[in-house]
This record gives C-alpha cells, sequence and structure tokens, in this order.
C-alpha cells in the first residue's frame, strides 16, 4: 500500500467523507484515495472526528453539502447512522448497521453495510473459504454483527458469539438462529476451542496497552486467528497468535475488499 | 502556480474547508494546498459547495468535527456567516463580514477579514501603491466593504463607489466618512472617468455572458483596471481593458495574499 498519491484537491473536486471517533487511526482515506488516484477521479476521502453526541447535528450539516457524493462510516456510529438515513438497503435492514452513505440523484441518502461481504471476501481471497468452517466471533457490535451475518450468507457450519454486552450477544445470537435456521449458533466463552477460525470484531485491540479480547491459549495450532482491526496491522491478539503459530488474517483484508465494494456502492468508475 | 501536489490524505490529516456556492470555481483550495505542502504540514483545504438556506445547519454540523481547525468563507456567506461565530476579530466587526474563521484553543470560534489586506498587499506588490490613489469601486458586499475598509486604511485620496443595492451603496459611504474623515467618499457613476484605479468587486464576470459591472469607456488609458474575481482569470472587463490599453491587476494576486495572511491566521507554521 503506498502512502504517497499525487493528488491536486481543487474547487471542483468531489467529496467524500468517512466519519469516526476516534479517527486518527483509520486507514480507509489512504484505501480509498488510492483507489480514485487509479480510476483517474478528481475525488478526496477526508476524515472527520465526530463524537457520538454530535452525530446527529454533524449529519444533518454534512448532508447540506452539495458536492459530498457520499460517507463512510466507523466505530462508533455503525449503529446509530442507521436513524440519520433515509433508507437502508437489505443488508444493512438486515444487520441493524451500515458502513457507507451516498446520496442518490433524487437527493435521497442511502445506507448500506459491505463490512462482512468485506470480511468474508477477504478471507476467500487469501484462500480461507468460510463454507463449512466453524466460527468463534467476539463483538456483536456494528461490525460484528454485520460480520456474523455474512459469515453465515457465506455457510459456515457452527458461529460461537461473545460480547462484554450479554444483551447485545443473545440478541444476535436469536437473531441469527431464526435467519439462518441450518447454522448452529450459540453463545462462546472467553476460552475459546475446537473451532476453525477465531475472529476479532471488537474495538479491543486498537491501543497497546488493551487486554486481549479472549484467550487463545485453548486452540489447536492449526487454527486461524482474524482481526478486523486496521491499525495496529499486528494487533497483540495477532502477535500472540502467531507467536504460538498460528495463521493471521489481518484488518486491512477486509478493509482493502470493502473498499473497492463501497467505490462501486459510490457510482465511481474509472475515467 | 503548480496544479499537482503530492498530497496523502489520511486518517490523521488536519481538515480544512472553504464554503462558498457556487464552489468548484473557487482557486483557494489549490492555493491553500499548495501552501500546506510547501510548510510541510499534514492537512488539506477540500471545497465545500453550501446553498445559502443551509448555512447555519451546515456549519453547526461542521463546527462538531474534531479535526477541522479552519473555514475559508467565499461567495455568498462572508456576510451572513458573521452571525454564526462566537466572535468577530476588529477588521470583521468593522467590515460586518468574514473570509476566515477557526478554533482557538478553548474551542471557541473566531472569525476575521483579510480581503482587504489581501488586495491592497497585492496592489503594492505589483507596484501599485494605493496611498494618495483616486479609486472607483463597484460592489458594496462582504468583499466590497472589506476592499473599501482596506483601501481607505491604506491612505487613498478618493474613493467613489456604486452598487446595484443603493441601500448598500449609501449605508457603505456613511460608514466610510464617518471612519475616515480625510477620504473624499461619493456615489459613483456606471461610467467612471477621472481616477486612478477601477475595481470590480461585484460577482459580475463569473460566468461568461454576465454584462460589463460598469463601463469603462470613459477612462484614460493609464487607469489600471482591477478585479477580484479569480475565475476565470481574465473576466469579460480585464479582457475589455486589456483590448483597450489598460494596465489590469488580476484576483489571484488578491488571493495568493489573503492565503499566506490566512494561513498564519490559522496558526499554521512550516514544519
Amino acid at each position: 500500500m503506498t502512502s504517497i498519491l499525487n493528488a491536486a484537491v481543487a474547487g471542483d473536486t468531489r467529496l467524500f467523507a468517512i466519519v469516526g471517533n476516534p479517527i486518527a487511526q483509520a486507514r480507509s482515506p489512504l484505501v480509498f484515495n488510492e483507489i480514485f488516484q487509479r480510476m483517474g477521479l478528481n475525488a478526496v476521502l477526508v476524515p472527520m472526528q465526530i463524537p457520538a453526541a454530535s452525530l446527529a447535528t454533524a449529519i444533518a450539516g454534512l448532508k447540506t453539502i452539495g458536492n459530498l457524493d457520499g460517507i463512510v462510516v466507523t466505530v462508533p456510529h455503525k449503529i446509530s447512522m442507521t436513524g440519520l438515513v433515509d433508507r437502508l438497503l437489505p443488508i444493512a435492514q438486515k444487520v441493524g448497521a451500515i458502513n457507507c452513505m451516498r446520496r442518490t440523484e433524487s437527493g435521497e441518502w442511502i445506507g448500506e453495510m459491505y463490512d462482512g461481504e468485506g470480511f468474508t471476501r477477504g478471507l476467500s481471497k487469501q484462500g480461507h473459504e468460510p463454507r463449512g468452517m466453524s466460527v468463534f466471533q467476539a463483538g456483536a457490535g456494528g461490525a460484528g454483527k454485520a460480520l456474523a451475518h455474512a459469515l453465515a450468507s457465506a455457510g459456515v457450519k457452527s458461529l460461537q458469539l461473545i460480547d462484554v454486552d450479554r444483551a447485545k450477544q443473545d440478541a444476535l445470537i436469536a437473531e441469527l438462529a431464526q435467519a439462518y435456521p441450518g447454522l448452529n449458533v450459540s453463545a462462546g466463552s472467553t476460552e475459546p476451542e475446537g473451532v476453525d477460525m477465531v475472529v476479532n470484531a471488537t474495538p479491543c485491540g486498537m491501543t497497546g496497552d488493551d487486554p486481549l479480547p479472549f484467550s487463545i491459549d485453548r486452540l489447536d495450532r492449526r487454527v486461524l486467528v482474524a482481526d478486523i482491526i486496521m491499525k495496529p496491522e499486528r494487533t497483540q491478539l495477532l502477535c500472540h497468535a502467531e507467536e504460538r503459530g498460528h495463521r493471521i488474517h489481518l484488518g486491512r483484508h477486509l478493509l482493502e475488499n470493502q473498499a473497492e465494494i463501497v467505490a462501486e456502492f459510490f457510482g465511481l468508475k474509472p475515467i
């Protein structure tokens, strides 16, 4: 991933934003701006750090900007942002969270959630076909829900879920059980075992002194350890997994695949 | 002015905006981004097209963005924006318009008007010292007021003013007469004569089929003809003036000088 772009932001540049809090660690601006550059577009995606308490005010303002065509949504706004678009597309309706929104030609703002599809597409591309896998996942928030739905859609055999918010965890388990009758879905423990892949879909690991989101000490060495955190690229969880001899799957695989899907959602085409 | 920047907009990039309507013609993004690049700053200034009717909503939203440090204000928002900052600095108080605003360390938003200083500094740098000049100016809006005050402060001998909004014109004349007792200030005609410089401070000339803001047919060929419109660089007025053999003064001189002053106001220093 190159970090230098030949980008000239001018008066007629189209604008995209990523909103989150914090935002300085977000890799999306570099990834999207590289895509824009490769496509030859006069467009830029800029980071916007917006606290949860002022999200509605911020989005009301951003929607008035005529040359702002789309918004990428990240932690902690993926769920609350569903109430700030005019219409949710099918995956977002199912998941109850969005990771992107755009203005349609009629001026309506629509939202969709591609985190899950970015993750499962990234797994497949790295040779870890999810179909038939037994999976443990930590995190039932916006990204966690999206991942669980995408994993279920991709045909995993079983899914064990945990979340520090027990109500969220149980609600997601019930939701998945209803939506995917063939899926074996249950509550997991913080010391998972007997699975093919463990995934961290919590924000735990974004700062260096975070505790591990779960223990991997009972896992067989052949288990794939995945994280969706982008920065650091190698979280404590992934470093620990590598030390123990596990194969690991990085957050940037999700991001890179999701960014391509979102760029299509934004209607961007090479010029 | 180069139009290519080596700018990598990343998650930790600081954000500045220029708000106006229209905005696609604005040259400020290129000028500021070149300054940022020269200073080695991880910052970008992006265009935001905001209709007058939604300015208050837009600004309320922009103020919530933690990494948005400052806003450049352009047509048609320079006057109405005075009501959307917490405090006006001295020139803005006098002029009743701002061209830039920034967040202070205490979180307060302050606004100031540097269009006039950008114009008079640009004149001096191009060898057209304003002190002692007889000046005709069209336009008593936000930029017009700023220019008139700066010209008066720079010691012009006389100032003839016109505006299609007669109330604005007369109010500015009265204001200047009171503020600068030594200045000979009066209403002009749309066919000025007997002056050293004529200035267009109206938006007339931004589109190709605009009529001329005033006639230059009665002017002596030695009269300097100035415009503050940035794009097109040579307005109909300036083209016509060049054909008649006048020296001309371009809008970009104002912009380039004003941008340096605003960058200082934003607290930006080379790193």
